[in-house]
């Protein structure tokens, strides 16, 4: 299996994607790897690597598409990023997977515009795996499609399903539609719409999943527009932040709290691992025709090696096939 | 003050409405309760209630308007429901202010077609307000307008800007719109065009609020279509619990946690306790032509008789006048 990297994306570019690479050659012998960036900067980061020397390819790609400019025009102009260059690799079959912790925008833009889509997809999606205590969720979209039409929800049900069956070996997964009740009849114009539309889904429709019930394991995957699911994602990395914020100053504000704050730590410790989403890698680019995880940009080398276990789950559970399959029989039945 | 106070809403009613009023009575002599239901129902949670009983006054309105039915049907037809009733005592100026912990729909609906609207505002909005370990922020709107038009979001700001002053006291407060990113040319099509109206509106816009900052004090107020809003609510209430649970149980997992959770146990009471928000009353309806709040349905005796200091803030804060001079300016700079 080769994998194309994109080196210089992520706040912790270069030294993170090239350490994680690393750790994940050393973890599988039968990987292969292609770096791609400002080779000059990679470099000196594969100085205690000479293990795994030989199963590293340098390319050079020294342009970078960052989060302050237009991706559509990025993935136009800048022919010489990792990104551009990662995804015509992909398209042309001499790479089966990509991973980047640069900019969403870009990898979305680059995916859509250099890859190219899974014949019938509509739109691809962003879709992390989150916590919810009891095991992981998928949650799509986090932010590809602010706005989304009934379709595109329907075909992201389609793609979470091939996911949580090729990757987490789910048998049949329970899809979900966000709404803010859990009648069919609730929501906002566009959740009325979707709802009878993934009735008919070739998938294990469960209903609407109320937002107070998103991390209560009602659903293997939870759909909902990019605007609604950023705020989620978002929403979830804040929230847990101010919580727990709020529950050491309180067992900082005496002394019974402090005793129990040391004798707790482990189980703090423990806590906190749970719902520290970087464990689980990154977020697939589902929809589009090649194996893409966006890690997340604060990714540091082992999270990054995570991301990388994740692209191979993915080629290895063959996701795009299966969503292939998927939007087959989905685009077919719902032209009957 | 004489508040109109629907006895027969929400899961623990008549208990709660009127064990609520009672406590409410005791707490300022110089309050008035019109306590309207079952006066069957109602009766027997008096007989404790000697000292008070003097400033309730009894009024039969024996229909329910339930969470199963359509709300606007229900205020239609339902002409003996406490909630029809109580918008038109209000109207008529029988009451000062009006509390349920009914159904939130019938509240609205009754709101919009019994009380009627503050002149120039488009769309009434739900309003709770909202802990974030610092103090509270007011969501506006939580439900009421599942699609919505950016002027609807313009006018969320002036009404969440003048409960602020009002009721809370803060002088200036920082008015926010709820986004995927801080930037002015993120988001979906409504806030995109909604950002640069708030930037004309008359009161201290301070751009864009990523959902990860929500609970992060970085606005007063924060306004989003209640879709949103209704999924930043109950999401809340879902991962707060989920995150309780998930510490619980790493806690009891050893015995060095077990002891842990045992000696901090008063520091975790305090946590509980900012984030219970039913400590805060309930959500005013703002928009509408008079002080409505909505009491959480859950609400006990005690929940409920901090909704009714709520409102009485309301009133003494003059909200009602505030957003209606807001909404003349609004309105006034959005036609120049």
């Amino acid at each position: 299996m080769r994998l194309f990297i994109d080196a210089m994306g992520g706040d912790l570019a270069p030294e993170a994607p090239v350490l994680g690479s690393v750790e994940a050659l050393r973890n599988d012998p039968a990987l292969e790897i292609i770096l791609a960036g400002d080779l000059a900067q990679i470099e000196p980061f594969l100085a205690d690597a000479a293990d795994v020397r030989n199963r590293i390819t340098l390319l050079s790609a020294p342009e970078v598409i960052t989060n302050h400019e237009s991706p559509v025009m990025g993935v136009r102009t800048k022919k010489e990023s990792a990104t551009v260059k990662g995804m015509l690799a992909l398209r042309d079959g001499e790479a089966d997977g990509f991973v980047s912790a640069g900019s969403t925008g870009a990898v979305l833009a680059g995916g859509m515009f250099r890859l190219g889509r899974i014949p019938g997809v509509e739109r691809p999606a962003i879709a992390p795996l989150l916590p919810n205590g009891k095991g992981h969720f998928l949650l799509i979209d986090c932010g590809a499609n602010v706005d989304c039409k009934p379709d595109y929800l329907v075909q992201f049900g389609v793609m979470g399903d091939a996911y949580m069956k090729g990757v987490v070996g789910i048998e049949n997964p329970r899809v979900g539609l966000v709404n803010i009740g859990a009648e069919a009849e609730k929501g906002n114009a566009l959740v009325k719409e979707t709802y009878p539309k993934m009735e008919k889904a070739p998938y294990n429709f469960v209903g609407n999943v109320e937002a107070r019930d998103i991390t209560a394991d009602q659903a293997d995957v939870i759909v909902c527009d990019g605007f609604s699911g950023n705020l989620i994602l978002k929403f979830m990395e804040g929230l847990a932040g101010t919580l727990m914020g709020i529950i050491k100053g309180e067992m900082m504000a005496d002394t019974r709290g402090k005793i129990a704050g040391l004798i707790g730590k482990p189980a703090f410790r423990r806590v906190k691992k749970i719902m520290d989403y970087t464990e689980v890698g990154g977020a697939p680019l589902l929809g589009v025709n090649g194996a893409v995880v966006k890690a997340h940009g604060s990714s540091n080398a082992h999270a990054f090696a995570c991301a990388i276990t994740q692209v191979k789950k993915m080629i290895d559970g063959k996701v795009v096939d299966i969503i292939a399959k998927g939007i087959a029989e989905q685009t077919a039945n719902a032209a009957e």
